[in-house]
């Protein structure tokens, strides 16, 4: 049968924008979008992105340019990952929390021709242009405009820059409601480019592409049991690996998405209460300061909540789930698009108490539907590690959803990516006995003490049984005589009346672990240092622990 | 960006056949199959696959040769959508229905290499294989004995026949559960091929790949808002394109198969209140018959029933919805793999009364999420007809879903499938404002009367409505005068006291519809012939119709 190939009608590229004009067919009266005061139904949503595509496309943007968006989880954000491919081009979304020297180096390395840029952001935005070398092409510059009230600040800026070639609304006000938006010629076509490291030195720039996004959509979809038009809350920040495809699978279910500039918990609950959010993503940390709110009472009705990024600890789950949280942990990667790994609830795990349950579920779980193989192999001898929840070895995956490569860098990509099949997370991990994975560390947090691994997050799940403790954190620290030591850092809950000592969570973590693994140094703050994306930020807790010389408590 | 090249890690074939190791992994000890007094879980039926694969490879059976099925819905029918394919062949499931002469030509056409017969339809493939010329390789058969009890006429074929080179379950005993299954070369590999009309002149073999199927299991799980761990019972016949694929799909989300031999009114409730069935497909003339059975009471949970195959009429809907049915209407064809128009419900529709919803519900409805492209075009000009609701032309298609081609028909393919980037379906339809399609009539079954075009599909609708009146079917016959006129085929309910006569419906129908769409004949049935996917056979009315004569009723 191998006379049969695939024709025009049969294999058309696979890409989530199409989802958009359906989202219009079929819920175009309902609700889209909710921001503040403003709200937008389906037939806008699927009008404004068709204009603001044809005004991209109008202003020289070509098939293949790359157009950065630097905004918090606000409506033209949500539009423009739509837009922006549609117009032919290819998205860049841009971590806000980044420097301007990083962000000039990251539209430099990818050749950005446009920016659009959030107003509060635009102080950042030009000092990044500003920094490019002279001899670079500047982007032109897209203001998005506050639609609800024309700030005082924002007029200043309109007003003063000269800057800003385009305003936001004016491109929606001009744009061509009957665009025909640009298809992929191919489904390998690049639609994202995301940059998943800061450091100036070596921007790797992962490009995802239409049939990457389509798939992982889907994916996603079924993974969680999505119903037609759920309530979407964005604290996940949409800069953020594409806000792990939501975007496009939230037009595909029809769903209002509720956009918050910025959040806090009292803020989250408040948003939930009132407009009946049914979804929501966020790490782990996200979940724990949700769940550490003074005066909590249970929700109105359950808030399914993805969690993935690091493992949520034990302790968090149990006091989330009891609140009304229902939470599922995944895992995934930049690199992946979204969560490729997911723990699905087995209904035989019901039976355990809460807190077994808690511990299985921090686990990451089991390959998704598109995602073809997950395996951990051995550093050392490359093959698959014994499916006993001890051996280690690095997290390797194939699969739909998989980047196509890093931008302008084909030896990480065929680094990571080589011949064999796998692409290769620098993760490290057991798989259990019943084919669920766990992950033990990021290779870098390993902490190695005495020739003996040290998994930081096992003393972390442990630090946050400890009542008084709010958040921890574990690095290596190094050590003249075991080479590098765990240095744990803690914050306490607000409204503890007994603060404990150094010595009391050593004390605490020597009843509970084994005396190698028990950290040497602990540090308290008021708060850990964060990633906007809510992930702590260890590199920098590296850099304090070194601070901090050598060991102050005596060895065990 | 175009440097970057899909690699092996991310671009691995996308298959359906992946669903079933995750399935034992995830609900390893749930329940997958329930048959009688029969019940497998998903690590038995995993393991049962690889093993029946692994003997269909030691048989000889070389990747891409076709494997034939002929059973009803039982459990090895269900496993064999997964065996066959894992073992590198093509599954080619047989409508039950036909006649041995048309069997044997297309075991001889699809070069069938081996067949699995269940006990009950030995003799049916018997003879058909009997039928195959001298000079045709025969297939080897396989006997799908019963796992329950050995009936004494299941021991008498067993034991007199040597026609049977293998046993179903001395395959499944005898064949190794860690066989590594073969992964297709490439996902536009054919993962199966059905045989759409049993026509004996021209076998038409619509194969589908791997990647199709993978895309329209994903897309039904999501259009249909499938939740994990469902009770699907089986209705829809598996031969019937491959039960528009839930065979891959139910095991993505680890549900419960309810396999039934054969079915009838009583054994679906009596099942359905058993088992708690959640989901269920067929077309509409099953809902049509659970909704006329005697002493219905409310369902004590609501069932989804996905309908496809024609237009459900809006007083069968009415019913089945006040039983507590919830209807998804929508529309596919053999060579789409599976639904790929669907009826997605608007929230703005439900403030309409019951008669106005069933009425938008009997639409087709709108392109699935993996479909790219559906629309209607004049059959004169190709070119789209006007989205009014009026306006009619064929229904083309563009999307994930589509099928290969047709084996050994090259001809066919590209009549079909050209390079326009279209398949033509060859139905009939027009566009409603609102991006929703309504299917006016297969073209065959399309009405020309004195120039005028009737659609037999509304006539049936409104015959329907007729109090006493079970099921309706309208069919041309042809008339000296009018070229052709429409001929009413209809059965009447049981326990009707005052049966209707012909005039009647006449009457009847002359009050609601225009003149010349009144049916000039009316012929009463006890039951009207049906194919066995529950579609009522036109072509059978078709020569009833011609055996007729010409009119009976003077003209209008």
């Amino acid at each position: 049968m191998n006379q049969l190939k695939p024709s025009k009608a049969n294999s058309p590229p696979l890409t989530p924008l199409g989802f958009l004009e359906r989202a219009a067919n079929v819920y175009g009266d309902c609700t889209s979008i909710v921001y503040n005061t403003t709200t937008y139904t389906w037939s806008d949503t699927h009008r404004r992105c068709l204009r603001v595509a044809s005004s991209i496309a109008s202003t020289g943007i070509k098939k293949g340019d790359v157009v950065s968006v630097l905004a918090p989880n606000i409506p033209a954000m949500y539009e423009l990952h739509f837009a922006v491919p549609m117009s032919g081009a290819i998205l860049n979304n841009i971590n806000t929390r980044l420097d301007s020297r990083t962000i000039s180096v990251l539209l430099r390395h990818s050749e950005c021709k446009l920016v659009f840029v959030d107003y509060e952001l635009t102080p950042l935005l030009v000092e990044s242009v500003s920094l490019l070398p002279p001899t670079c092409p500047q982007p032109m510059i897209a203001l998005i405009d506050s639609v609800e009230n024309d700030t005082e600040e924002e007029f200043q800026i309109r007003g003063t820059s000269d800057k800003f070639v385009f305003s936001y609304e004016d491109m929606v006000q001009n744009g061509d409601p009957d665009f025909k938006w640009i298809q992929p010629d191919s489904e390998w076509d690049p639609i994202v480019l995301n940059y998943t490291s800061g450091t100036t030195s070596a921007p790797k720039g992962v490009v995802h592409c239409h049939r990457g996004a389509f798939i992982m959509s889907m994916d996603a979809l079924v993974d969680w049991s999505i119903p037609k038009q759920p309530v979407y809350l964005w604290t996940l920040p949409m800069f953020h690996a594409n806000g792990w495809s939501f975007p496009w699978g939230m037009a595909a279910v029809g769903a209002t998405n509720i956009c918050l500039r910025r959040f806090n918990g009292p803020a989250v609950y408040d948003t939930i209460r009132r407009h009946g959010v049914t979804h929501m993503c966020g790490a782990p940390v996200v979940l724990n300061m949700l769940s550490n709110q003074p005066d909590l009472t249970p929700l109105p009705i359950p808030v399914h909540f993805l969690a993935a990024g690091s493992s949520p600890p034990t302790v968090v789950l149990l006091k989330a789930e009891r609140l009304g949280f229902i939470v599922t942990h995944g895992y995934g990667l930049t690199e992946t698009c979204g969560v490729i790994v997911s723990c699905a609830w087995k209904p035989s795990w019901n039976k355990f108490p809460p807190f077994d349950r808690a511990k299985l579920k921090s686990r990451q779980g089991i390959r998704t539907l598109s995602t073809t193989e997950v395996d951990i192999l051995d550093s050392e001898t490359g093959n698959p590690v014994p499916k006993d929840g001890k051996s280690s070895g690095e997290i390797v995956i194939r699969g739909g959803s998989l980047f196509l490569g890093y931008f302008k860098d084909p030896e990480t990509t065929l680094k990571s990516m080589g011949n064999d099949g796998w692409f290769k997370t620098g993760d490290i991990g057991v798989m259990h006995k019943d084919g669920y994975l766990e992950i033990k560390d990021r290779s870098k947090d390993i902490i190695i003490s005495g020739g003996e691994n040290i998994s930081s997050v096992e003393i972390e799940s442990m630090l946050y049984t400890f009542p008084a403790i709010n958040e921890a954190a574990v690095v290596a620290k190094s050590d003249d005589y075991w080479g590098e030591t765990p240095c744990a850092f803690v914050s306490l809950k607000g409204g503890v009346t007994k603060r404990p000592s150094e010595r009391d969570v050593i004390e605490y973590c020597r009843a509970k672990l084994p005396h190698y693994m028990v950290p040497k140094t602990v540090v308290f703050k008021d708060e850990l240092p964060k990633t906007s994306t809510g992930k702590i930020q260890k590199s920098l807790l590296r850099e304090m622990a070194k601070e901090l010389g050598s060991s102050r408590v005596s060895r065990l």
